[in-house]
């Protein structure tokens, strides 16, 4: 089949907008980064925020990855249901509902979660207690990117103190997303904290950073034990503008019909910001449209994705079906319940986005 | 129960973010909107894509509405599964997978579909000899939004004619969504396009206006028999910036939780672009925090809403409970399976958003 049939075929079969990924190109995604976690020795645990797919995890996992990352319970529980058991939580967790459902979580999974405050942590030995069984917390420490995390490594010592001291609670160690222009900021702090919790008697068992770009860092900041990467399974515009992606390592691409040509220089697809989202990651634009590149995404309704074409030579025809590579893979991700599953230019099936429609 | 005791209840009950809607301000939104279009003496035809529920929809035709305006196929097919048969797609439908399906929609309710290209109309004919029954098509006529629509009275004539043409398909009349500052010229525009039907002997049988702000503007355009507004149901920080709604009138909050204070001028609530969505709306910020109005949601990731409180002389503590109403209440609702619904201070239960997660 061609790329052409393709596209017909899955907008014949599934509708369009549809939401496809390309599983070779996710295999050699996964691939390429438990290499280069290899090659750096550290461990690779992916952030499944990205994907929110058990299915996509056991591949990450089959290739080599130790444990997995969520961004919130809501993904933790689905993932622990399909026997991914070594998890960190990336979130600070807070308040009664979320406490009991991490202890019943716990009593089934290992797992670790963030902190960056007492307050939070003074709440977690109610999770521990429920599961009966000791709980990893990590300070979140930020060297830079003003998210979340202490900012100075006085909190940071005085957090891990905090949490060593609670019953059920082990200070696991720090949890970093550092700027990448921050590597020796970053490694100053992580210095500076390991330093100060060694005074306690308590040792950083995990050292983990984050991000897809940091990719190219790995290895840099000296006593980083593991790795969280999510977007790069898929990979997205912004990935493409920070140059640590090329086209062929987009694995998933929103197929769209253009609907009208209301205007000579103007278009309008069929997805705007209730598929695409309106997250821009920092871009001029929309998305990346392979078979007009020169067309912009240049505004939305929730259902229309409104063209600038007055750069393009080879303007599209309603009923042109195209692929686009949107600036934030995943959000777009996050808002369908199924992914269609191609190889190349053949249809595979489809694929449960299982963590998704989960606020908590 | 105080407003402070349905939080943390709320809280407690469904974790945060909860999507929460007050149903007193909903009937009361339906209520005024429907005495508006009576008052003009327009039929009030709401769109549904801001709740995406058939029970809100019957609370609006129990009200008074006739009929329901649906962006998508997937929206229609739900509102019809329920009962709801008189159904205007206010968009460009193209395509085997949803010709076919237009056609299984339309052996078992009243549909009508926009049209702005003859490509789209085209197809349509389709549809109709599927269902064995008449097709309505209106002409979508851009009256100076720029979006969707024919740009002058001579395409929306020879598109009228293009549809009175087809087998199966009648010419209902012309669709509209004219600016708010365009009414003299929405009202040449329609003047002239239904001259030029009348000419062909055609008659707009249905003229449809649309918009949450246009509801000022009921009456004004003479030949309007009907509007279709959707936002009003809920309302919005757009709304409340365009003056056409109160804070009373605003029926939807997220309710979320401080989970950091990482730096004195900067929080974090549990609420990024993945609740509130990165819709800006134009505006400055991402939501207003009903607690603290000074904070500025300043900038998102997927699960965090970053907080700039630089302005705010009271300033959240971690662990509180806040109220924020969205810039942009229709892309928030397509975030959740579910809405938590309340009356006042009161809790009701949930209302399943059943319309979500059909992107097609």
């Amino acid at each position: 089949m061609s790329i052409q049939a393709l596209k017909e075929e899955v907008a014949r079969q599934f509708g369009t907008p549809a939401v496809v990924i390309d599983l070779d190109v996710v295999e050699r995604n996964i691939a390429r980064v438990q290499a280069l976690c290899d090659a750096a020795g550290v461990a690779n645990r992916p952030h499944i925020k990205t994907h929110k797919s058990p299915v996509i995890a056991a591949m990450q996992r089959d290739a080599g990855a130790r444990g997995i990352t969520c961004q919130k319970l809501g993904e933790a529980e689905i993932m622990a249901e399909s026997g991914h058991d070594d998890i960190l939580i990336s979130y600070n967790i807070l308040g009664e509902e979320k406490l009991n459902r991490l202890g019943r979580l716990l009593s089934r999974a290992k797992v670790t979660v963030a902190a960056d405050n007492p307050v939070v942590v003074a709440g977690l030995p109610q999770a521990a207690a429920l599961a009966g069984r000791a709980l990893d917390v990590v300070v979140e420490c930020d060297t830079g990117r003003k998210r979340a995390g202490v900012e100075t490594v006085a909190e940071a010592v005085a957090l891990a103190k905090d949490i060593a001291s609670r019953p059920g609670l082990s200070f696991a160690g720090f949890m970093l997303y550092p700027p990448e222009n921050a590597m020796a900021e970053t490694q100053a702090f992580l210095d500076a904290a390991t330093a100060g919790v060694r005074e306690l008697s308590l040792e950083p068992r995990m050292v983990s950073s984050g991000g897809t770009p940091n990719l190219v860092n790995l290895g840099k900041v000296k006593g980083v034990t593991e790795h969280r990467a999510g977007t790069s399974v898929f990979n997205d515009r912004m990935m493409l503008a920070a140059g640590v992606a090329q086209l062929e390592d987009c694995a998933l691409t929103v197929y769209a019909t253009v609907v009208s040509r209301a205007g000579p220089q103007r278009g309008i697809v069929d997805s705007g910001s209730k598929t695409l989202t309106s997250d821009t990651g920092g871009l001029e634009g929309h998305g990346l449209i392979l078979e007009h590149p020169q067309a912009k995404i240049a505004r939305f309704a929730e259902e229309h994705g409104f063209l600038d074409l007055s750069a393009c030579n080879d303007r599209p025809s309603i009923g042109d079906v195209v692929r686009i590579v949107p600036n934030h893979v995943c959000v777009v991700v996050n808002m369908v319940d199924r992914l269609v599953t191609v190889r190349g230019d053949k249809i595979v099936g489809e694929l449960r986005v299982a963590a998704r429609g989960r606020l908590t």
